[in-house]
């Protein structure tokens, strides 16, 4: 359900890290199948990332979309959430000397498919089959 | 109006593959003018695509925004909606092995310029002209 | 708050005129912390780039989110925040030959973090502050 998308300076990561951080934002959604949780990490050259009209090497942008959960209208439950992202990204952001920022858009879940298949409703049958076997497989009515 | 971004792994695609499947999700939106249709490749290496917090080179992931028209509150629309997509993009996902998940926002249609035209509004004359000649071009308010 | 996404045709700006772009998207956000405007610049090949089902390599694509302020059901303030959005950037494409589309997402405010701090809330103390220092900083409750 949540896509990441991570831009950062070129050379910022190496492979491993990136699995590393990949690894710490999918554990954040330990509610949901783990095969919902998408991480794109995108190189993004210091001539062509701008802040506030400055080039930027030392500073990594996440956009990210929630649409298996929202929770912007609870507002505790919010702020939770923040700190959390805030701690699972820190050893690759501000421990290393990058600035960040992230904001999220919560995007209908109505809209989504995976493997042709519409996902099963929050806290179903189905959707709790789909964790244990973190894989999506067919499901009926009367499940989903 | 509909951009789609499609994160697919390095050389999935060939450029006449990438022409077709264009074509093909180009089509499913044959009530609007075809110029609205954006489609964009992004060619996404192993080790930067993540999905579950595993490393994937088999997976295509889209990420599409709707502006012209929304349609997640119309449950039906919706659902016929999504198997037309699904049987679009089929012969460049599953039935190439490849995994897939797509999701949708909808955003404003008031928050939408081409070529620094607002475009008109849905189903009007103006609407109609854009879709016979396939190209922007002024229009009055009685039109548009 | 706002990010651009600029996808645009390979070597279509060189550093300085991306530097000159980036500057004028950040001039309109006046009322804003400077720091909060992010601009990416992304290269799009041709046969990855299709706009209607045709390949462009005469078009520029962009992408934003606005989520510091909104202001989609306000339509005067839409129309001219448009106008001058066509303004800042008609340099870049228009004058150049370039076809454009440009549309806007609206994302919660309360789902953003710069370093670690969800920002201030619009027209506070602690915004003017962030503003005139140009950098986030912790701030108390009766600040923001």
């Amino acid at each position: 359900m949540p896509l990441w998308n991570i831009y950062h300076p070129v050379d910022a990561y190496t492979a491993e890290e990136k699995q590393e951080m990949a690894k710490r934002i999918t554990d954040m959604y330990y509610v949901l199948p783990r095969f919902y949780v998408g991480v794109l990490f995108h190189e993004q050259p210091k001539d062509s990332f701008f802040m506030g009209g400055q080039k930027r090497d030392d500073f990594v942008r996440i956009r990210l979309d929630h649409f298996a959960r929202h929770m912007s209208s609870d507002a505790e439950r919010t702020t939770n959430w923040l700190k959390r992202a805030d701690e699972a990204i820190a050893p690759f952001v501000r421990d290393r000397g990058y600035h960040y920022e992230l904001h999220i858009g919560e995007t209908p879940r109505e809209l989504w498919l995976i493997d042709g298949i519409h996902p099963p409703r929050a806290n179903t049958a189905a959707e709790q089959r789909w964790k244990s076997e973190n894989q999506p497989s067919p499901f009926g009515p009367e499940e989903g």
